[in-house]
């Protein structure tokens, strides 16, 4: 009998949190105004300001990650602008062209390293590039990092400030694509989230529930109040205004409750550090990065990879390392099991 | 004591149907791919091919109107391109510029009448026009009717086939916006699904499920699968793809289910019925328009709408006649019940 | 043997005064930097500032006409905006939609009447209904006027200044498309360039040379010099900064010199009426408008038109009035004859 | 006494070639229909399909190098689309974002290495990653190459057949951005324009007629005609159709006669030999690419750089190479002359 499929490429197969779906069901019952104007959004904005010290911020509910992000730098990036982020962001990989289309033409400015994560001293080396040519290049509008990274680290306080300094010195917005903040956030240590974001200089975080719990749940986070007006204009024009938003917010209002979405985050890593370790002991599994959230990348051979694929086993096929190796991703979530990763486990075990 | 607000104005204060509140539930369980390519996905193309009697026809699932409206007419739309619409209809009045936006450019040329709806004789006209000055005007490549139309009533099949006639002999496509096409369809008698669209030569409809039961479920139908490839592309960059789509698809299968969606609109339309009949009681208030749907529209002076307002029944206010009369919209949904409706008429006596 | 074809359909088939010719020529010979940053093009913008009577304007020397006005509206038009103009308006009828590409989705919301120009009254009515529906239409940023009008005749200064009041009110920019602003100004009497434009309200004006002796030049005027900002990134952006700009700041300089500009509209001008006073005398010719520039609109019939044109006179086909009638357009430019008028005027005789 | 200032750093400061101007001056005089619908564009055509052998291609006749190539990029690179290019490419580094604006969003992919062309081992490796990502990526569609080269060096037929090989295999366009075209063919030995372009596979070349002895003119010739359908459309809605279009195809119909062009780039080359020879004599200067057109690029310190600049000699700075040296380059043009050139080696000789 063939033994069942394992999604473990993305925590984007997971499902809905069951305090969000509840609170689904209750706002199906509450009437209130349509297109942002309901109680449930008001209250989200009133519990993001707490939570994130800040009175003066304006929340933008969205249902998809790539809109969050692409509304969120176009509130900067004009047609004749660009933003500077890393070759290998998903705004510059996976995201079929959106920032460029929402801005209407605007240009990403690619730093690639192997380090994952844009350092500062690339930036300040792209700029002086760019300021050579200033009146025949886009201008640049803006800097994009992605927290976690694209490799699944997370940027240090310092590393942010350090970046941010740069912003303000060359007059440049700083956005965060936060798909798995949480993630990051979980494991910075004991930190703010004041002090992870807009104490560091982060202009505009599109914050993701969608991969921690959520049906569909996104939200832009202005910190920079003046970008969010550019903003409700685009939102509307792109079709991202939600007719019954409060179903967006609902969700988010129940997975900020209490902290859950911290909680449902800190499941999803320590599951991501319970499989590491098991998957260190293969010999077969090259672990690439260090793991700081829920995301292990792991070079492998194409026959052990094929292995792995033929004992239904699915994780997300990340890139090719010449013709013999693959890169691949696990990715936990708040509802990975021990047992679900002992089953992996086990199943690897029987086919190295 | 003050009495509750009633939201009478719109269907979109309306909550989820259960059935599709269950299956969101159900879906939740069930892992899957993201990104569309899931098995709730493929249930849904089943079902539509199936009652629609199209074999060669492609949806995508979406969750907001606009988007599904710009969507499916920039499928056509080139930035150099324009299409004919009404004056009143949504794409052009209350969209944003969003079918301009995904289309880079496009142009909306408006007809304006006092039918609410477009008509075969005034299009042939506005072609002529446009075909003398070919070379300067955007090229035209299709049109949008709205069913049910801006003003509540619906094309009768006859009129679809004089409009789709004139699409052929222009080479143009025909777009149906549906945000309220179940309630058109079931006011308009023993049709089929097929003989209300691509039978009278729709290429693509915006099939409307949000108004009528759903959380956030619109479905691209496009009868002329060549304009799906174009599609395809613009939702990725436009961010409408939802990374767990199998919740809009859920959300949909559960709504066509035993006709359940078709069960919800004549519920919505026996209810506006039965309120424009205890209306039109009032001689403070004149219908403007047959209620063929759930909308009902109505001219009244400014005084009798200040004495509506102060009762707490919220209608939506629709326009202005001079400076002494308003037009208030009222849409009854598949919630609203006969003892809503009594209470509204109950209110409108103590004050007029 | 068969008359040689005369082309009287518009301006725009007329050569180059001969002092343009011979000021590229000149600029030919001067080495100067390229890219606008010569010295011909401050030259320009000297002129400019010293016969405007304004010292705080900005100028950007252009080579078309579409662009021209797309790129002064799109100063001000962003993609979720919109302007008001009038239906027949060159930038809604005739520039293949680009103003809305320019402004990557813009609209131009259209007034259509029977006078050729826009209406205070009118304007103050469509900004109401716009503003009934204020969040869900494209946000309003301006209007543009045509001077000389579609129709050939010239707004007073009094019905701009009205235009230009509401434009305060509502916080919208003024543009004017100067086409053939050369002619309108030379019919409006004795009133100063200033009182033609900027002190009656105008933010930008697109001058138009190559109708009236350029080779190909105009000039956008920003007296609302913080438009001009935008600006300079959009020409470069959509390829209209034309590599040797001296050449056109050239053909600018000596149009300007000595007010030869106004002299060739003059000589245009006069022509125009003298026309017109001959075609007045054919009982099968009857003139649409008053003619107060270089235009003159004339409604024949049908076998009338194919008559003239067997004659080999070659009119502007302006439209259909029924299927019997159509309407023609005369334009005389600097270069027309009495004796070209006269042979007009002869073949007409010899076929009517 | 001062000495008078040498440009050498562009050819764009040169002017118009005598045989050029005259044909313009005949132009004026010559009455016949605007907006391209003219006899001279008609002949231009006629030539252009004589010299380049082939009976099947499409000609636009444009006044702007930015322009040129991007309109020529965005008949086939769509909003949602990509095209492969250099790093250092024009397109990519030096037009502001047009093709970005024209398409709407397209994106360039860019390639970077010291060769200063693009290699097809590159192209392919670059394919490979994003055919990985296929459908998150923007659809790959084109690659544009540039002749002359960035760097001043020409591609061989070899090395574009082997590109336009990767092409047809990949079902992509092939655009060649031919600012410089006339210097690089001249240079390429004894070839037949035919086998330079369309007989290696260029779909669309960009030929640039204004740095070689135009005032304004560069044509688009597609030698694929059906990229010219979508073409017509884009040329007028970015404003792009200039009305009197007969004075720039009058330039490129003696630009083209007897070879006229070829003889303007052969002298432009002869004199960049010339003068590399002069400077190579100069310890302080290094020559960093073979001069294989009438570019020439110079490494320098800053100390000798100033030095040059102090004497009157204008070159374009390049580049900087760390803190101590800069990248100049040289261009000569048809107009350069050898007591110019002796006059830049004498001041040269005495600061040195």
């Amino acid at each position: 009998m063939k033994e069942n499929k394992i999604f473990i490429g993305t925590d984007t197969v997971s499902g809905i949190a069951p305090q969000l779906l509840e609170e689904i069901s209750k706002a199906s019952k509450l009437k209130t105004l349509p297109y942002g104007n309901d109680v449930f959004t008001k209250k989200c904005e009133k519990i993001v300001k707490n939570i994130f010290e800040k009175n003066d911020l304006k929340i933008i509910p969205m249902v998809s990650g790539t809109a969050s992000n692409s509304l969120a730098i176009s509130s900067f990036l004009r047609s004749y602008g660009s933003i500077i982020c890393h070759e290998n962001s998903h705004i510059n990989k996976d995201e079929g062209g959106a920032p460029e289309f929402f801005s209407g033409g605007g240009k990403l400015i690619t730093i690639q390293n192997s380090l994952g994560r844009l350092r500062a001293r690339d930036i300040s080396k792209k700029i002086e590039e760019i300021n050579f040519k200033r009146k025949l290049n886009p201008v640049l509008s803006g800097i994009s990092i992605t927290q976690l990274a694209e490799n699944g680290t997370f940027y240090t306080l310092d590393e942010i400030n350090e970046i941010s300094k740069i912003c303000k010195t060359n007059n440049l917005y700083l956005h965060m694509d936060g798909a798995r903040f949480s993630n990051a956030f979980v494991s910075q240590g004991s930190i703010t989230l004041a002090e992870a974001t807009w104490k560091v200089g982060v202009d505009c975080l599109s914050l993701g529930a969608t991969k921690n719990g959520a049906l569909a749940a996104e939200l832009i986070i202005f910190f920079n109040k003046k970008l969010a007006k550019e903003a409700q204009y685009i939102i509307k024009q792109t079709g991202h205004v939600i007719s019954k938003t409060k179903f967006v917010s609902a969700q988010l209002n129940a997975w900020f409750e209490d902290g859950l979405w911290l909680r449902l985050a800190s499941k999803a890593n320590k599951k991501a550090l319970y499989l590491t370790n098991k998957l260190c002991e293969f010999k077969e599994l090259e672990l690439l990065y260090p793991v700081q959230g829920n995301e292990i990348f792991i070079k492998m051979s194409n026959t052990s990879y094929d292995k792995m694929l033929k004992k239904n086993i699915i994780p997300n096929l990340w890139g090719k390392v010449g013709n013999e190796h693959v890169i691949i991703r696990f990715v936990t979530s708040f509802e990975t099991t021990i047992s679900q990763i002992n089953e992996i486990i086990r199943r690897l075990k029987t086919t190295f």
